[in-house]
């Protein structure tokens, strides 16, 4: 598509400054004019951007009223486009505490002001038990401007100071729950997401329920929805052992939501989007030990959590308000695994300061092999390494790099070890086999690969292994113009490749307007966040969530088949794994491959 | 005199914005390139700006070698001219324990490269003592740059952006007591400054020495100095009444030379500095308790010595780090009967911080009578009032105002008797008589006269009274152009007066090269400093010094004549006294009137 949103892309740009501004939007209001951001929290109402792309009038042809159908939970149907949908019954299976998901379309040739969808309770057949609707999340499958890969196609990496050089389109993405009810105009499709956290002790079989797709108080379709439930049971989250590192951003969310920072108000909306990733299985915090330990990439940087002072005598001193308070706030959250700490070696070997002898702040520019580099640190590390073992952390908490020069980084370990031997130390970056020792947890490109007995000797440790994509992927992703299918794809790969889990750089770093405006000013849209404002997830986070679960039914199914020494299927099983590579997705798109694994899987 | 000195202004307007960076002068190097603000400290030699003026051919035709000879302390010799000065024996009377001073001229109609002058231990007539080389302060009186009154002739208040539409001299002012030798150029003067610190014990009588003039090893002129020792003895500085309060700033000292604030060097420099102030009997202690009290109106803006920190909860820390230290140095100074602490209303409303959350520097604006200052400052005042009272300062600190509008002064001191009923007030201000009983140290502009009622009051209940001069003062006033006698006569003013003393805005809120030029872009030259770099003290200075001992032994004669009753001697002092009125300065100079009072209290 070649349709260039010139007017928005002006706008984003001369915004893109405001980065600068510690991610303030001084004026309370996104480039589209709208309050998105305002109070009160959270928004239930917001305008999408204007669709790009002409009504598509072939697909519309034979459409005069409206057309309610099931699609699937894959595929982003077009606002412009008729999806000549039939499908009126659907059946979904799941495991006792599996998240279930179908999603429907209503396609309308005529204007609707105010739609709506209801859902009868789920019954069993038997009559005897339901599904309550609060294991019910629902809500309006919603329009979000997009780009595309490079030009070469090849990933989505560098700078895109100008958006209309990219394709932009709107694209099925966020799951707005928040909106009761929405108009559709004439000629425009809206997907509906339903998904049914099916309770860990309900009793298996089928749970039946009617849809009704409503235009104010007229019922414009009526939809049946069947869940089975199976024998199994997926346990709750938390119990999971996928290890999934998604950097969370609450500078994003202070900034969008026009809260201060640490505030009360800011802790009560950071439930709430944070939500998302807990019930993801969510493992580690992410803490900014530093001032922008990535320097400015996000549009809210990263500011340190740790407080650092120097003091007249030129001694430090390091306070762990902020810290604590955020470290503890996840815990309570359900994230306790692991607390990852960025960065020793930033981006910009500068370190910033309150200096108490000139009332402002300072920088220190240095870097490892100096020795003012290893005074800091050394005094720094010493004093965290005791305030962790006071809250009874020190275990769980990482010492975090990315990937950085060899000799820096081994500078800065052993700076760590001096410090204490016994600091756990991770990061995400390229396959070095001799940091595999020093790393408890190693997180590689899935571009590399561990070898089998890297894995085993780490697994054997107890390290964590695991792997990354970034912009360098074209496939998989998660940008808002991925193919859905490939969030899921993500964490099948990780039961492939017997890695522990996954990481994403970018959990919530917001753009201005994430509800209305994917597109970032590097990389490709979507890029920088997998859930929106207000707790609302996507279809990207939800098939990435159907992956992860998929992944833990695995691990189940092993462990049970191995049990029952039944091989053969243990052979089919990792038959089915290995159709997840990477280099065939161009070929065979994910949801045909994720599908096919499910089908596999579900059927045992 | 009408000679500009353009290109020096030129330059000097370019770098008066340097004073937004927090008054560092990155480059190290002046604005006439030479390093005068280099290690090691203190710096010996420098080389002062051109003489703007030219040779007086005139005063030069008669003279074809060297002249030397006495002339007074009142005199700013002109380098230009030859003041034809005859008298080669001078006789100075002075107390035990006073210090009395000579000037000496070099006029030479030939190069000289290398001049110095050597006394000759002064020893009593008795043979049987002398006076040590270490009670002699010695050296040139050197030129520096200066301008002049406001066109108008009143005062010297406003700024001056563009210095060239003042006129531009040389002014003999900073006593140069670094400088071993110095070349004299053909056909100009060189004045030579010698102080007698006479010791308390010594015996009374004539201490003689000869003092020769040399170039190189080459005796080019030979004078008599005789210090009359009398009787009485004056006590040391840290006895004395005179309450002398002159504005320190220790944030020029550590930008002048380049040492960080508050290291062990920049106090080591401060001892030096700050030397004159001590020995002048220095009584209270310049401290900035919040960031830039007056705005940044001096090259070197004060930073606040109270660390104020906005912890994440929105409370108040403040930190006493500093001013622990800086009070603690000044005490061991000898500098302790007062601390003015510096301001509770700020020329700017608005109040710097460090901020926990965002790590990084607010500002909070907020006036008085509003919520959030009332919150702010008794928040602040009352965590100040205990660390006082831990620290046992608390009688002897001053919260401080300068003349703000009434109705802010009278909310101000409401929340300070809020924080605590006993702090202690001072104000720098206008009469307000309504205002008196609240202020424990109070100083008025001299144009404004306290009630014989009030001074009584005042001194019954044991509170401070003193005036002040600033810009607004074309007479008495203690610019480089000043007459120098009206540093005198500003002491004896208060004497005449029955104040307790004096208060000066700016002792050495330095210029950014005070040696060489001391214009600044507002008000007149030398306004913002009395003493120079390296300790060195002026011809300013050392008048105001010889006033303050003036009012010293009038205090100490008046006692003893009102012991003994000598009532016709108390009248005719009280007469000497009554010629000290500011309004009759123009038509006589102050040094006329400052040499008729010494001549008649040193005949007593």
């Amino acid at each position: 598509m070649n349709i260039r949103v010139k007017a928005i892309v002006l706008i984003f740009s001369g915004l893109c400054s405001l980065g600068s501004l510690n991610g303030q939007n001084p004026m309370g209001v996104t480039h589209s004019g709208q309050s998105t951001s305002q109070a009160p929290f959270p928004l239930t109402q917001y305008t999408e951007l204007k669709n790009p792309a002409p009504t598509d009038g072939e697909s519309w042809k034979d459409l005069s009223g409206t057309r309610c159908a099931w699609g699937n939970t894959y595929t982003r149907y077009k606002k412009e486009v008729n999806p000549r949908l039939n499908q009126k019954k659907i059946d979904i299976k799941g495991w006792k505490g599996e998240r279930v998901a179908a999603q429907l379309v209503v396609s309308s040739a005529i204007d609707l002001d105010n739609v709506s969808v209801e859902i009868a309770p789920l019954t069993h057949s038997s009559g005897k038990q339901s599904i309550s609707a609060d294991r019910i999340l629902k809500g309006f499958v919603r329009y979000v401007m997009t780009d595309e890969l490079n030009k070469n196609q090849k990933g989505t990496c560098g700078p895109r100071p100008d958006l209309s050089q990219f394709d932009s389109t709107l694209v099925a993405d966020p799951i707005d729950h928040l909106a009761a009810a929405l108009p559709i105009k004439a000629k425009t499709s809206q997907g509906y997401w339903i998904r049914v956290w099916i309770p860990e002790d309900a009793i298996s079989g089928n749970y039946s329920s009617d849809v009704l797709i409503k235009n104010n108080h007229e019922v414009i379709g009526k939809l049946k929805l069947t869940v089975q439930v199976q024998q199994r049971t997926l346990p709750q989250p938390d119990q999971w052992a996928f290890h999934l590192d998604l950097w969370q951003n609450p500078f994003a969310v202070a900034r969008y939501h026009q809260v201060p920072l640490w505030s009360e108000e800011h802790f009560r909306i950071l439930k709430t989007e944070l939500q998302p990733y807990a019930e993801a299985g969510g493992k580690v915090i992410t803490v900014p030990i530093m001032h922008h330990p990535w320097g400015g990439q996000t549009y809210d940087p990263y500011e340190t959590m740790i407080t650092w002072v120097r003091k007249i005598d030129g001694s430090w001193w390091f306070d762990y308000t902020i810290f604590d308070k955020w470290v503890e706030f996840m815990m309570d959250m359900g994230v306790k695994k692991e607390i990852g700490c960025y960065s020793m070696i930033p981006w910009k070997l500068s370190f910033l300061y309150f200096d108490q002898a000139t009332n402002s702040m300072k920088e220190l520019k240095s870097k490892p092999g100096e020795q003012a580099y290893h005074d800091l640190w050394l005094s720094m590390l010493k004093d965290f390494a005791a305030h962790l073992k006071s809250k009874g952390w020190f275990d769980i908490t990482h010492i975090a790099m990315d990937e950085r020069p060899m000799p820096d980084m081994l500078k800065a370990l052993k700076i760590i070890r001096e410090a204490d031997p016994n600091f756990k130390v991770s990061l995400a970056g390229s396959l070095h086999k001799e940091l595999s020792d020093e790393l408890n947890d190693y997180c590689i490109a899935i571009a590399e690969k561990f070898s089998e007995e890297m894995k085993a000797k780490r697994k054997a440790e107890g390290k964590i292994t695991t792997y990354y994509t970034c912009c360098a992927e074209s496939h998989p992703n998660t940008y808002t113009f991925s193919n859905p299918a490939e969030g899921a794809w993500i964490a099948w790969y990780a039961a492939k490749e017997n890695l522990d889990g996954y990481l994403r750089w970018a959990l919530n770093s917001w753009t201005i307007e994430p509800l209305l405006d994917s597109r970032f000013y590097t990389w490709g849209a979507g890029d920088t966040y997998l859930l929106y404002p207000g707790g609302r997830t996507c279809l990207r986070f939800e098939n990435l969530v159907a992956g992860i679960q998929a992944y833990e039914k695995i691990r189940i199914l092993k462990t049970e088949l191995q049990t029952q020494n039944k091989t053969a299927t243990l052979r089919k099983l990792e038959r089915v794994l290995e159709s997840f590579d990477e280099l065939r997705l161009l070929k065979t798109p994910a949801n045909v491959v994720v599908e096919k694994a499910n089908l596999f899987i579900n059927g045992l």
